[in-house]
Parts: structure tokens; C-alpha cells; sequence
């Protein structure tokens, strides 16, 4: 049975069932393993999911939610993953038949992943991938991942999955009261990274109960037009003597329905405490309803760990930081060769209180095993800093060990148009859930003229489109040239920033200061030539946060092309130009003048 | 005979006649008025035309050099001059017949104009039209004005000239060793003014002699494209007794006829000490010599009273300093009620230190006769400044006043769509030799988008074009609207830049401080919309020129813009930025970083 999810979700609204566990419980003791039911007691799975499928579901969830090895090993029950997971997509497919979709449900492993605990990426992504096959194997039509609390053991499950089978995927996480998921991640981030992820349903479940669930849907909605799932639980669960108590009724959790519709969630379901009875409410409320469908999203985005970062529409320009690159500092790559993320942790924090809103980091120095050093400064930054990471690397095997290590949405930087770097890229930004980064450089080299660039630029975002890549994923940029060495090129790369914005709509970067490099008295020419590339379109520079000139060109820029509405984070935060009041220009200019007297140096 | 001498001269190189005076002194006792010799002895005057168009003279000149009412009344011959300026041509016309063209010869009054003298503009127009009106009558066929020491009394002949008859018209002024007017002019000065007062041929007479006359006509070329002539003298007068001697041999000046053809003269002909012979010589010479067209001069030109500033085609951007303009400075206002210009000229030097290329005079504040105050404000200013002058009104007699009393080639800043107001301000332009701001603004206002404002460009662009201005004298600003009041409209002024760049290829200007008019903090935006707009295409922004930020951005954009080849300028006169030798990038920033912390605002 094949199917595609989100054609499915575009006609109608989708109802899946309710707790599996609650209903479990009833009918056994505690303390057992709810995997082996499934083969213990096959009866009363079947009969839960029957109990769902006439209530109105249109689709159950396999009895599977803590079907990983690692999880069963809790059990003592780790070898019996397979045979578990087969029985478990086998019940719900024998009682779905094919009115009624399997998901093959699977939750978190229970361990800490790195750098917070020791299960690393890659042992997750095979301990999901093994539950996974043995799902497909049973049956299911899809994977429904759930009740995750880490963004990054949700991307281990979902890559898991994928690499089980080509269908499709729901992951739904669990917030807490403050909106943020166990390991801090907000709603916003979650859908990123997770879309990133090419998810094909994205939401929340369990936690709290139905009305932070619809803060949470609309919050995702708001930055994403991904299909969104919302399986509340019947409110908090509080103890009475001996049992779990869920106090919202069905017709109390019915009314919640049309609201999460409306807000955007086009996938419902029920988590702790909810029924068949819940359920068969929601499939009356929905009967009257219809789904709504999202806006299309036209920003971008990137995440770090628990913060989203938006580009382009208006919003601030982001700074990407420059600065951990080891090319011209010494001690950087001194540190890198001796596996030392110390000065890239001190680096990476002065550009964040200096404005910067993406960290990039290179680690490429001679000497410098690179794929230790890659994920050990990614993840070492990411411990104290919140913003998205650029990993900048032209090596697909570094690139790729700082995509296994960094937590969020990044931003591969980059690739090249050479066919089989780009190939291999474009695979795992999508792999990976990364923005791509593509530099307008062929086997020829950098080519002089705008035009020459762009026709580039158009190869490498056509294939990366063709490939499956959504274009608000895709930058470019038209490079840097040095006016030292390149005079006369210089304004190619803005025509190009200006070319590639206007025909292609993709984001464009721009490393500004290689305009300078070699050359004295740098600051001037790059500030020069920031500004004239954020006037071209430029969506996100390369720069050195901690130049006050440069994010004075930033922040002014950013009130000339609207992206900061009245100038209000101008006003506030700029505060490199003193504090005058709304003052005629010449007392300004005599003051400045005044002031420049007693300062030496810009 | 209605002749086109400018096609005339596409087509071959056009030989004038020697002297007359040093022909007549030689007939006749010292101290005679020579032009009442046309009154007491026409034949000897008639012989000398005669020789001269025997020796092979396409062009003979009256004998008319001291025939203006000024310059008799030195004779207390005032009275005679019509009778004297029409007999000269009558002489000269009945020798030339209709193969040779007959120049009315047009010379220096004798007296200083103001601002040095007391000769007012006016006067000096009145007495060459009357003179030139004379000429016409006795039936000249153009006008000849030669041997100008004064810029500004060559405008008035040349406008008096006009004035009297549509005929063509060549000026010459007179250079010292120095390659200087009287006045202090430079050749590519005189050209660039007299060009821009639509004289058809200018050039270089009397003077040192034929090596000196090579190089200003060199000079001449060098920077412009329209045709010129050369008349030198035969060497450096020297007296043996009581006889005025030159020693250039008509075989020793013919030597230098194909340097001067090949070097961009196109008329020729001789002044002092040079006779029929050198002319025969000089005639036999252009034989073998065919015209050198000149290139097209694709850079624009203004001028002070001694100095050009070229604008375009990778020449520094010049900052038309904005600092001259009572409109939100109290005490400027008040001293121009009171006529006082000292404020302003202080001001103005200020704006040449700090580096502007052109001053911007705007005499505009409630209570100000500016009729009066703006010539007083202009002389006064250029009495200490040699940048040229910006004259801004928007009222075409104090316009015209300040035309009058401006010297050099100014920016006649400005007009509007408005037809009436088009007309008259292309009228005033032509007329005194200036250049033209065009404001994208017509009855209804300024358009919102960037395709209305260039649609407005082209609609006043064509108007002057087909009404005779040439298109480098033409300069559009499609206006800044301030980022406080109107931010969503800011970029279509930059993108306006861009389009009448693109599609009309004149020159632009904006008036950049006005985006942050009413803003705290403004040079922070302002540097950004400086920049932006120097990428988009800017060629002059109109600016405080003490704001060393501004200067920056320029000095910047000028390297990235090609206009400062490898950086020189910026290297060498940026002293904002330290004097950090080539460093790498960190510890530049390191530098910087700690002076930063020395000084508390920029
Ligand atoms: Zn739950
Ligand atoms: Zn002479
Ligand atoms: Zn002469």
C-alpha cells in the first residue's frame, strides 16, 4: 500500500487514535514491557486497535512505542526487537486492512544522546533504523515517531527510519508548560529542523493537555506550511489512590477540536488518557470541519540547538561569524591540531554578544584531523551558544561528521558546482536536514562576470531543486573577489548578489571581507562594500561581528531596506553613535565633530 | 552665408589668418586707435585681408580687436562703435567675397570685472552684443573672440555674441608660461566653460609661442571633444630699439603645423609677429594634413573659477558639500537677511578641507532678498574656493543672479518636471553655460516606485536633449525621501539610481542625508544609504562632507567602484582608519578591538 501522506492531508483532515498505554494498563499489571504484549497477549492489541478503527480513526498506531533495542534492553528484552516490532505492524495491519492506515510507531530510546549523555548519533540512527525495518516488515504504511524530548534523537529516528523504507513520516515531540521540549528546543525550532528533516507531518504530543497544544500548533503554523499533527493527552495525569486519572471527558477534549483545526493542525490524535471514546468524538467534531490549509512559508530558516533563526522577507539580517577559521590565526590551528575547542568556545561567544546570529566554523588547518576536530567544535560551541552553526568545509567527509554532531538546522558551507561534490552535498543537506550553501565556482574556477556566475548559480539551485531540496533551502554565493588583487571584478559580485536574488529567488551570502583582505586600513572598504551588497539584496554576510562599523552598516541597512520597521532596533541598540536626540544635522554634525577631537581612531 | 563650422570642420582643417595689428603698426605712426584705421585708411586694412586670403586664408578677422564702446572710450572714441565695427566687416566682407569667411574679431574690454574690477556681468554683455550687433550689420559671418585673460568677461562676450546674431562662435584666451589664464584659469577650465557656453570652436591665441601652444591645445583635447584652434604668436615679442621683433621665421613656425593638427587643433592661424608668409607656410603645411577627429568625451565636466572637477568614468566621485543651506541653521539664516556672506564662506573652506569637490550655495530663509544674497554669497565663497559652485534654487531669477555672478561652469541645481519651470531652466542652463539637476518630481509630486521617478527622468532627460543641452551637462536626482516618515519607499531611490544610470546614461546625484532627516543617531543610516547608492550607480552625492564617516563610504566605494585604481587615493588620504601596515585579519581586529574601547562614540 502506497501512499503520499501530504496529497492525502491537502483533501481532508486525518484522524489517527488514541493512547495505546492507557489502554494497556487497564487490562494488564504493571511494570511490564509493553512490546511483549504484542506477543503475550496479541488479543488485547488487536482489540484496542479495533475499539480505535470503529471509533473512526483513520489511522492506528502499532503497539512499538518503546520498540528500539535500547529501549527493550531495559527489559532485558533487547533480542527480541525484531520478532516485537514484526508483531506489533502485523496486529494493527491485520486489523486495519487496507481502509485504515499502520503507522509504525516508535518513541524515544530512553538514553541521554551526546554531548549531554553518551549514545552517540550514529548508534541511535541504528538502534530506530533496526525497529524501523522490522515495522516495514510487519506491515506499517508509515512511521509515526512521538513523544520525543531531543531534536537530536528525533533526527537520528527520523534519518532511521528513512533508511528503513521510502514512506512516510510523522514526528510528533513533547513540550512542556514553558512551550520548550525537555532538551529547550521552542516549537519554532522543532518544526524547522524537522521539515529540514523532510518529515512529512510534524508536530506535538502528549504533554500538558489540548489548550497548550494549540499555542504549540499555531506557533508551528506560523513559521512553517509543513502538515502539522496534534495527539494531546486528556489533560495532566494526577494519581487517585492507585490510579492514573486523565480528567478531560471526551466531549471536554472535543471541544478543543475545531480550534487545533483551525489553527493548523490537519493531523489529530489523542495521547495519554484519551480513548476510544475521545476518539470517537473528534471523528464526529471533524465531520464538520474542513482542513486549513497553510500559507506558503517564503522565508527561510535556520536553527541551533532550541532557537530558530529567520532570512529574508523582512526579517533582520542575520551575521554569519567569521570568525573560527584557523586560515590566518595561528594559535586557532595550533588548537585544532591539538584537539582544542577552547579558543573557537571563547571565539564563538564574543561574536554572539557582539550580534552574530550564525556561528561558522572551520576547522581547516594543516596538521588538523578535521573529522574529530569538526564535531568536537561544533558541539563544544553549541554548549554555550544557542544560534545556528554554518559548518564550512569543502570536505564531504568533515561536512559530514559536523552534520552527525550539530544540533539544530545548519548551514552546509559549502559546495561548488563540480558535479560529483555537488551531488554528494546536496545528499546530505537533505540527509541531514541542512540549508545548502553553494558557491558559484565550477572545475574552471570563479568566472569574472556576473552573467557567467549566475548561469552557475542557476546549474547548481536547478539540480538542488530537481533533487528534492526546497529553494528556501538553497544560497548562494556569487563570491568575493579581492580588490586588492581584482580590482575590476569587485562590482561583478554585487551584480551577481542582485542577478541571482532577482531571477532564481534564492538567499544569497556574501564573505564581505575578502574584499579587503591583504589590503591596510580594511574596515573602510569592507563596511563600503557591505552596504552596497545589502543594497543589492544580500541576504546574510560573512563578517566579523565584533567591527562596530560593520554592524553599523548591518543595523542602518536594515532600516533602508525595511527589515527593521521604524528603525526601532536601530534606535535601541545601536549604540556605537551616542545618544543624540531628534536633533538638526549641523548641532549633530558640530557635535560629532566635537567628540571625533578627542578620539584618535575610528 | 548661414555656415555650419562644426561640420565644416569634420570634413578638413580650417586656416584663419596672422595678425592685423603687428601688419598695421608697420603702416602707421604708435598710438593710433587701430580700429579708426578701418574709418581713415580702409585700403591699408583691405590690403592686409587681401594678402591674407592670397597667402590661402579660409577665415579672415576685422579689424575690430579694441571695437568695443569700453575699449574706445579709451580713445575717447566710444561713439564710433558702430560705425567702426561696421566698417570693419564691410572691409573684410568685400575682400572675402564668398569663398572666405569673414570672423568678426571681438577683444577684451580692458577692464577687471567684478568681483576684482568693477565691470558688472551685465555691462560686459551689453557692450560686446552692441559691438558684436555692429559686426553682424557690416555682414560677418562668426564670431571671433580672442585673446581673453578673464573667464568671465569671455562668457559675457560669448553670451553678447549670442545675443546679437545665431552665428557661429570661437574663443581663444591667452595662457602665460604657466599654461594659465590672467585670471589663473588652466586649459581644461577654459575649455570645459566656454564648450559648456555652446561656443563652437575654442582655443588658445597670442601667448609664448607655438611649444607652449602644443601642449594647452593637448590639454584642450585631453579633455574634451570639441573643436579647437590655435593661434600663437611668433615667439616672445622682443624690442630692438624701437621695433617689436619676433623671431619665429614663417619656415621655423610651419615646422610645428602637423604637431598641432595631430595634437587636436583644427583651426589655425597666427597671432602676434606672424604675417601672410607664415600664413602661406602654414597653408602649404595643411595641405599634406588631414583633421584629427577627436574622440567622444564620454565624462562630465564642472568647473570653479580655475579648476575642473570631472565627474563619471571612473574619476573620483566628487561630494557636493550641503553644508551652505540656511534651512535648518538659525545663524546662516540671519546672516543672510542681513547680507552677510561671512558664515557661508567660512563654511565653504571648511568643506573644501574636509574634502569636497563642489559647494552647494543655498541662499533660501525666510527674509532673505536672495537675489542679492546669492551672487554676493557665490563671489564671496569663490573668492576663497576654487571648487565649483552648486547654485540651488528653485526660483529661476535668483538662478539667473547667481549664473551671473558665478565663475566657471556651475551646477544649476535645480528643476522640476513642471514644463514651465523645465523650459525656463534649460533656457538659463544654455544660456549661461551651465549644468542641469533635474528633480524627479512634476506637478503631482514625487512618485512612490522607481519606474515612475525614471519615467519622469526621461520625459525632462529628452526635453533638454532636443533642446539642446548635451547629455553629460546632465545630471538627475530621483530624490531621497526619509527613512523615518516614508521607509517603505527608501530603495526606490536607489533603484531609481540604478534605472536612469541604465537606461538614459546621464549622470545622478542624491541628496543622501535626507534619509535620515528627523532620525536620532543619522550618520549611521546615512553611511549605509551613501553606500548603497554609490553601488547602485551614484556619480555625486550631495552630503556633509565633515562627517568623516561619509568620506569613508566614498573613499571605499571609490576602490570598489574602480574609480581609485589599486586603492592610492584611499590608502594614502584615509586617515580615519589608523595606519595598521598589511596585517592579517585578527589582528587588525585585536587592534581595533582595544582601541575601541579607548574612544566612546565614532
Ligand atoms: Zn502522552
Ligand atoms: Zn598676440
Ligand atoms: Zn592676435
Amino acid at each position: 500500500m502506497s501512499i503520499c501522506l501530504t496529497d492525502r492531508l491537502k483533501q481532508s483532515i486525518m484522524l489517527g487514535d488514541g493512547a495505546m498505554g492507557t489502554m494497556l494498563s487497564e487490562g494488564m499489571k504493571e511494570a511490564t514491557c509493553p512490546e511483549a504484549i504484542n506477543m503475550t497477549n496479541e488479543k488485547l492489541v488487536e482489540n484496542i486497535h479495533q475499539q480505535y478503527v470503529k471509533a473512526g480513526s483513520h489511522m492506528i498506531q502499532t503497539n512499538s512505542f518503546g520498540g528500539t533495542r535500547l529501549k527493550l534492553d531495559s527489559y532485558g528484552l533487547g533480542d527480541q526487537v525484531v520478532a516485537f516490532n514484526v508483531k506489533a505492524a502485523s496486529i494493527a495491519r491485520k486489523v486495519a486492512g487496507d481502509k485504515v492506515l499502520v503507522a509504525g510507531n516508535i518513541g524515544p530510546t530512553g538514553k541521554l544522546m551526546e554531548p549531554m549523555g553518551s549514545l552517540t548519533f550514529e548508534e541511535a540512527v541504528l538502534t530506530f533504523n533496526e525497529q524501523a525495518k522490522a515495522l516495514v516488515e510487519g506491515g506499517c504504511d508509515l512511521f509515526l515517531i512521538e513523544t520525543m524530548a531531543d531534536l537530536q534523537e528525533a533526527k537520528a529516528a527520523v534519518i532511521g527510519a528513512k533508511m528503513a523504507a521510502d514512506l512516510p513520516v510523522i514526528c510528533t515531540m513533547t513540550f512542556d508548560i514553558q512551550e520548550r521540549t525537555l532538551a529547550g528546543a521552542d516549537p519554532e525550532t522543532v518544526v524547522t529542523v524537522l521539515e529540514a528533516m523532510e518529515v512529512d507531518v510534524v508536530g506535538a504530543n502528549c504533554g500538558v493537555g489540548p489548550d497548550l497544544m494549540i499555542s504549540i500548533i499555531k506557533r508551528m503554523r506560523q513559521v512553517s506550511d509543513v502538515p502539522l499533527m496534534a495527539q494531546a493527552n486528556a489533560g495532566l495525569p494526577r494519581l487517585e489512590g492507585s490510579n492514573t486519572i486523565y480528567d478531560m471527558t471526551p466531549d471536554r477534549m472535543g471541544a478543543y477540536v475545531s480550534s487545533l483545526v483551525s489553527t493548523g493542525a490537519s493531523v489529530l490524535g489523542g495521547c495519554c488518557g484519551t480513548t476510544p471514546e475521545h476518539i470517537k468524538v473528534f471523528s464526529k467534531e471533524l465531520k464538520m470541519l474542513r482542513s486549513n490549509q497553510p500559507k506558503p512559508i517564503l522565508f527561510s530558516k535556520l536553527a541551533g540547538k532550541d532557537q530558530t533563526v529567520y532570512v529574508g522577507c523582512g526579517y533582520q539580517t542575520p551575521m554569519i561569524g567569521e570568525n573560527i577559521n584557523p586560515t590566518s590565526r595561528k594559535n586557532l590551528a595550533e588548537a585544532f591540531r591539538t584537539l582544542n575547542p577552547k579558543l573557537a568556545v571563547e571565539e564563538a561567544k564574543a561574536q554572539i554578544e557582539a550580534g552574530a546570529s550564525i556561528i561558522d566554523i572551520n576547522t581547516g588547518a594543516s596538521g588538523v584531523d578535521q573529522e574529530v576536530m569538526m564535531p568536537l567544535a561544533i558541539q563544544a560551541v553549541q554548549k554555550v551558544v544557542r544560534a545556528p552553526i554554518s559548518i564550512d568545509s569543502s570536505d564531504p567527509k568533515v561536512i559530514e561528521a559536523g552534520l552527525r554532531a550539530v544540533q539544530g538546522k545548519p548551514l552546509l558551507n559549502s559546495t561548488t558546482a563540480k558535479p560529483e561534490t555537488l551531488e554528494q552535498m546536496v545528499k546530505l543537506a537533505k540527509k541531514y536536514g541542512a540549508s545548502l550553501l553553494c558557491l558559484t565556482l565550477d572545475s574552471k574556477g570563479i568566472p569574472e562576470s556576473a552573467e557567467e556566475r549566475f548561469k552557475i548559480a542557476e546549474i547548481m539551485v536547478n539540480y538542488a531543486i530537481q533533487n528534492g531540496m526546497n529553494i528556501r533551502d538553497i544560497y548562494v554565493d556569487p563570491l568575493t573577489l579581492t580588490a586588492g588583487a581584482q580590482q575590476r571584478l569587485v562590482m561583478e559580485s554585487i551584480k551577481a548578489v542582485q542577478l541571482i536574488k532577482e531571477r532564481l529567488g534564492v538567499r544569497t551570502v556574501l564573505g564581505v571581507s575578502n574584499i579587503s583582505h591583504g589590503l591596510p586600513k580594511r574596515s573602510g572598504l569592507t563596511a563600503s562594500f557591505l552596504a552596497m551588497s545589502l543594497g543589492a539584496g544580500l541576504d546574510m554576510p560573512i563578517i566579523n561581528p565584533r567591527e562596530p562599523l560593520f554592524r553599523l552598516m548591518i543595523s542602518g541597512s536594515d532600516v533602508l531596506t525595511g527589515k527593521d520597521h521604524n528603525a526601532k532596533r536601530y534606535l535601541e541598540e545601536n549604540t556605537l553613535l551616542g545618544n543624540e536626540g531628534v536633533k538638526n544635522h549641523q548641532e549633530i554634525t558640530d557635535e560629532k565633530a566635537k567628540r571625533e577631537n578627542l578620539s584618535v581612531d575610528l
